[in-house]
């Protein structure tokens, strides 16, 4: 019967495709525009769709090595699941990317033709093809392994495993090479754009301003995409693991990490059309569907679990995990747009010196909440709600409404960008207010998705770890045994390697952007005054070849490292193993939050500086604002993110190498 | 026969305490100034002594509490060896303040008198007052507890244990205290002296002038003598617990940390002398010093151990720590002045914003060599050489050679000091130019004492921590443990809030400091045309008061915050603690190693370029290093120093809480 159950929630994931069809239907039909904004539109989506694909040519190749090697180690079918994982990611990546370079479009011509709460839906639905995809395919993919393995002679676990690792290892190409476009990108166009000409953000005349636009779609969709599935699926995965040998062949509770996912998938549904079809006011929307979502969800997973008869301690787990992705996300959202913010900006009045300090202490000090919340989650879930399996339940239910999240998440860049279009058409400053007022609603959420990213990545994480200490077969993973210690420090420089590595990567390539603004500036005549055309595709080109050059050496030391300690420290290797994912996880986390909230604060900071405040755009105040919010950039959107990739990513890794 | 031993190295430490007294003497012989340095040695001497004074006064009020509650819990003795090591690391602080306040003077004096040569060794001598207090003082007081309470009925690792909590809790007001008033003097001079008023550095017209200097001395030479000095009685303590509990009641064993120490300093002693006779050239003194000392303190330690028939094995861990001191020192100098220096300066062409990206990847990547290094030999000492005991050896035998490490970190601001000093006594560009030649020479070894500072610090605490498990009788200090990863986590934050702690102090004193320094420049008439003197007493009382009430906060979060732990997690407390200084340990020394290296390769890019590279003072590309070096204050002048405590006090602390 269980089995029927997961047979139900195949379909429950059929329901969300049919749904993200339904979507992107819609969307074309909403796509009406006129010839200008078309041709930038189609700019856009062209350089986005050349960068996934000479991206996913590359990784390809990783594909292919990986499958060889797993099939070799393992089986042809963990080879294979590797394959469906990778495949899963990259499909989810270019579903959501066409769907978000259309709504970009058509939100603009929403916002021209129709008004504000057109633009808001239209944005939303293109959102939300990416936030449905990513949790149905996740749900069919691991829904079919557990089809085809159940009960057979395979270690389905193993397979799950090499499906999650696929994921990941994709996650953090995405992730690292999107983070690199984005930055260098937006970066090298505000440097040579807003500072030395002084022209706008989205101004046409400026070569990388396409560039820009494209890095929001690389970056914050497709990359985010990337890293919410991995999450979705290593967590489920992990949950798994651990009920199947906590609970032996208990199809009950075997099947319940996939089942809370169906759950969670129905409620974000029920909870989005409800929504489009009830709600007057756009200002509330975004937050009364998320919350609405959960409870649902809640609602849902403590009906199910009295049906059957689950162990009630296990809701406690499943209702603390789906409200600690509100808590993080609201502390998150607090250093990022509350009193620390006006705070922030008025240090800007005595320089960049005091921003930066002040900036940095801000996300030093997010820190604290969001990772004591996830230790009380720990004990709690732990102690007194399910043991290891608890903690995994925990994860699974912050992401079990995923596609509501990925929802809220896409729709930013899409409002972002539809400004963009709107400023490069020249629509005018009416249907840029509508568009701004857009943005504005886009960027209190994406606190929201950052926080949710990082506080799901780590719980994710710890599930695998204790996953991978059960595989690994060690009794202990003293503190004080000094193989574990040696792992645990060496584990906890990775994350701050990795940073240096990426932030460098920006830094170089927005290096190379801003000699090719300034010579395209002082080569094409009439640049400047508006009479000739920037050489768009160059600046395009600069940022893809960067993204994916710069993206190889991060990605493989995460990949090598585990397999190094493994082998470095021979016979005690899992012990060594275990101490350096503890260390990684923990410096990982916390470097990753300062790196996200202090980018957004001092992003936040001079937004609000640019609303008129401490002098507005142009005074001393807004100069050092614009320094924080460069430097806040690669921090928010490059090496913070790859973090949570990084965590993620190298526990599957042991995992798998605990499987060996 | 062993107990003679610890007469001979108490008679090695009062040779120490003879030899400070000679240098102090001959320092006092060669003050020798006009009437216009006179004044400015003299305020800025008061200036120091008031805030030591007041300094003092409060924290009395901490030595008294803690006096009556550890003589409640424990007994009266332990009681008095708490404030015995309180008493003495306030000692080592007055005498070493005192006679860097007369070095200061003298130092101009000698350089405008006698020449370079005379200079260097004036200020060393200053230096060397700091260096050899410490080291005998530390060396006394440990031997005079070994003595009265070795066999005794008394516990004497819980009385050692006090005598270590007593230093670190000094210690920790001292660098907080110190790091708050050097940087909100240095941050306000600069902002309004060098930005607003155009006017130089150590201008005497500047009303923050005197108070900077000041700085100088209670965070760089006070500060950081309280740091090492806890560093090298902490690890001391924690051999000879693990000495006690290892090798029972052999005392060849048990003095070894004593009698290493005495080597140590005897070992410095000699090396000095030798270089006062016999070096030609300043300009490699202090290497060659440094080294001789650590290879003289080798061949001791291997002649002792021969002689004794002590297990060769521990020779391993001796050698290894003493090594490791260096090499850590030397990555540190390579990130704070060899080729990431020049790519720095390079990136502050384009801007505030690029500077500080790249001096953050300097500071995240430099963490990585350091902790590995830790890593391996926390591996290979505990595996190959000696167990925990092997560990604590490392530690002790890194700051073995403390008196000659401490010279060379007492010099630096003397140097930098005595180029005020004639600054603002208006000796002209010849005795500038030789003061500037010393301080340079300071810079090269500020960064190996840093990076010392650093790596001591986490192998104390380490070796504390190895204690800790074997007292608070642990079985297992399982990763896999709610209990121990919630504490993990937990303790992971506290360093980010510490730092965001500290840096918003500064952040706010500077800013009390810049206004008075704009008032004063507004206000008093002549000021800037030199003709009416600005009031330094007010600019010193704001640094002495912000500094006196933001040491209060961070000071009760370190020492409160275990003892918090420890309680809410009930019978599971002691499991708890120990995960949580592990996480704090962990992210303590890599957030510490990123602030000291990313803050000092500002600091010298900013110097670079101001040796008239890339355009030079005055150019943008100086501008942008100055906003670098603005930001970089604070975190390696306050924030990260103050971590360098926080994991050793804390470490002591739950030692303490673990002996209840």
């Amino acid at each position: 019967m269980m089995i029927a159950f997961i047979t139900l929630c195949m379909g429950v994931a059929g329901i969300g495709i049919i749904f993200t069809l339904i979507m992107q239907r819609l969307l074309n039909q909403r796509t009406n525009s006129d010839e200008k904004s078309a041709r930038i539109a189609l700019l856009i989506r062209q350089g986005a769709m050349t960068f996934l694909r000479q991206e996913y040519t590359i990784l390809a190749i990783v594909i292919f090595v990986a499958f060889l090697i797993l099939g070799h180690i393992f089986s042809r079918a963990a080879g294979l699941a590797y394959v469906a994982g990778a495949l899963s990611s990259m499909l989810a990546g270019v579903i959501g990317m066409r769907a978000a370079t259309r709504a970009n479009e058509a939100t603009t011509v929403a916002a021209k033709n129709e008004g504000e709460r057109a633009a808001f839906i239209t944005a939303l639905m293109g959102g939300s093809i990416m936030g449905f995809v990513v949790a149905s395919l996740g749900l069919i993919g691991l829904g079919i392994i557990f089809y085809l393995f159940y009960g057979t002679a395979y270690d389905m676990i193993k397979i799950f495993t090499c499906y999650g690792v696929g994921a990941s290892s994709i996650a953090l190409f995405a992730r690292v090479g999107g983070g690199i476009y984005t930055k260098a990108a937006d970066v090298g166009a505000d440097l040579v754009g807003k500072v030395e000409m002084g022209i706008l953000e989205d101004d046409p005349r400026n070569p990388a301003v396409i560039a820009d636009n494209v890095g929001d779609c690389v970056g914050d969709t497709a990359g985010m995409g990337a890293d919410i599935f991995e999450s979705y699926v290593v967590s489920v995965v992990s949950a798994l693991a651990l009920a199947v040998s906590q609970y032996a062949n208990n199809l009950v509770y075997i099947t319940l990490p996939i089942v809370l996912c169906a759950i969670g998938l129905v409620a974000s549904l029920v909870s989005l059309l409800f929504f489009f079809k009830f709600a007057t006011k756009v200002e509330t929307f975004l937050q009364k569907t998320t919350y609405s979502a959960i409870v649902l969800f809640i609602l849902g997973a403590f009906a199910y679990l009295y049906a059957f008869n689950i162990d009630m301690n296990l809701f406690g787990s499943i209702a603390l995990g789906a409200f600690a992705g509100i808590i993080i996300g609201l502390a998150t959202d607090y250093y990022t747009s509350g009193s620390p913010i006006r705070k922030l900006a008025e240090t800007s009045k005595t320089g960049a010196g005091t921003n930066l300090i002040y900036g940095l202490s801000i996300g030093f000090e997010s820190v604290v909440f969001p990772v004591c919340a996830i230790a009380i989650i720990v004990f709690v879930s732990h102690t007194y709600f399910g043991g290891l399996f608890g903690i995994s339940l925990a994860a699974v239910s912050m992401l079990a409404t995923v596609a509501i999240t990925m929802t809220i998440d896409g729709y930013g860049p899409i409002a972002d960008n539809a400004g963009g279009i709107s400023e490069m058409s020249g629509y005018g400053p009416d249907v840029r207010k509508i568009t701004d007022k857009l943005d504005a609603l886009g960027n209190m959420t994406a606190a929201l998705g950052k926080g949710f990213a990082i506080g799901s990545a780590v719980l994710a994480a710890l599930a695998v770890f204790a996953t991978y200490c059960q595989e690994a077969h060690i009794p202990h993973l003293d503190l004080f045994n000094a193989v574990v210690i040696a792992g645990f420090f060496i584990g906890g420089t990775l994350p701050f390697l990795i940073s240096a590595l990426t932030m460098r990567s920006v830094s170089r390539a927005a290096w190379k952007m801003v000699l090719e603004v300034r010579r395209q500036f002082s080569e094409i005549k009439g640049l400047l005054e508006g009479t000739a055309e920037a050489d768009y595709a160059r600046c395009i080109g600069i940022s893809t070849r960067a993204a994916l050059i710069e993206m190889l050496l991060p990605g493989f030391i995460t990949i090598a490292s585990p397999i190094i300690i493994k082998i470095a420290f021979g016979a005690q290797g899992n012990m060594a193993l275990g101490g350096f994912l503890a260390g990684a996880t923990l410096t990982g986390v916390v470097l990753a939050l300062t790196m996200a909230n202090a980018g957004g604060a001092w992003d936040n900071a001079k937004k609000y500086i640019e609303a008129g405040n401490l002098g507005g755009k142009g005074s001393d105040a807004h100069r050092a604002a614009v320094v924080g919010d460069t430097v806040g950039d690669p921090f928010k959107d490059t090496s913070g993110p790859s973090l949570n990739i990084l965590i993620k990513l190298m526990s599957m890794l042991s995992l798998l190498l605990a499987m060996m």
